[in-house]
């Protein structure tokens, strides 16, 4: 069975955030499904339109390995929507991974999951998130997959390949596309 | 005047390497027009689609300071319209500047501006471009800017904006992002 990602998508993400991850996750032969919360067609914090492959009420949450969430100002509008915090937390509480990137674990922090453990984001999040350690590209603690912002996306996205897909498979993609 | 950059894309572009220099170029305050050679919904190697800002027969290409190619299978699609290796020629002749990442310096050989000049791109065009150097992320020879592929999309990308804007912003937009 191919692993399937369920990637969430709103207003105002960071592109790199959310493409490099994707694009690296489909080389790697995961299913990957971009969700929106709201409408089809997405517009990315620096006006990239992207149309997502499905709506999220239209999904199945559980029928996924792992959720995605990219950050940028966007964040703020899905903190507004219960549901993405409502996911992080079903995910975590069945052992699933969850991997979000640069403003993104302020979600996690609001499905309650970040207690104890070690992550990480990008430097804006530190007033509310303290504890984060900000001197890490990535880190993978357990189920939990944290990296800082778009400057990280690509160890971010070859991080999950390679905890769904194994070393050697992120070790190919990475070969593939020069990294 | 801010710095205008026409952003070629053809259905099977590589997504991180179109959509991360078009992240930091706008980051950087240049302004991307992203032109689809055929239809406004375009879709990427990777299945991601995106909407292009117009389609190329409604663009002015003397209006643009750069030129920037993504690589991808679709560069076989776009080597088969005579128009992106034309507008590279009128580019390069007219002194302005063409970037090229990955598979889509064989654009630049079609449109005969690599003639007696440095530049890299993917392994894979080696055997049409033996004479590429492929141990460097990014060669800057004059006006004409290349790089690997999607593994070195983040220093494409930031070098454009140094050539661009100057070094003080591409350094702005690499802290911005934790790079």
């Amino acid at each position: 069975m191919r692993p399937r990602v369920l990637c969430l998508l709103v207003d105002g993400f960071e592109e790199i955030e959310a493409v490099t991850p994707i694009d690296l996750l489909r080389r790697a032969g995961v299913e990957v499904v971009i969700a929106s919360l709201d409408r089809i067609d997405v517009t990315g914090r620096c006006n990239l339109r992207i149309i997502a492959d499905a709506l999220l009420k239209n999904t199945l949450p559980d029928s996924f390995d792992l959720l995605l969430l990219p950050g940028g100002p966007g964040v703020t509008a899905m903190r507004g929507d219960a549901r993405a915090a409502a996911i992080a937390s079903i995910f975590h509480e069945g052992g699933k991974r969850v991997a979000a990137i640069c403003a993104a674990p302020l979600i996690l922090k609001d499905a309650g999951i970040l207690a104890g453990r070690r992550f990480t984001g990008h430097l804006a999040i530190a007033g509310e998130l303290p504890e984060a350690d900000f001197s890490e590209r990535v880190i993978i603690d357990e189920t939990l997959i944290t990296s800082r912002g778009a400057g990280t996306a690509l160890d971010f996205g070859l991080a999950i390949v390679a905890e769904l897909c194994g070393q050697e498979k992120a070790d190919e993609v990475a070969a593939s596309i020069h990294a």
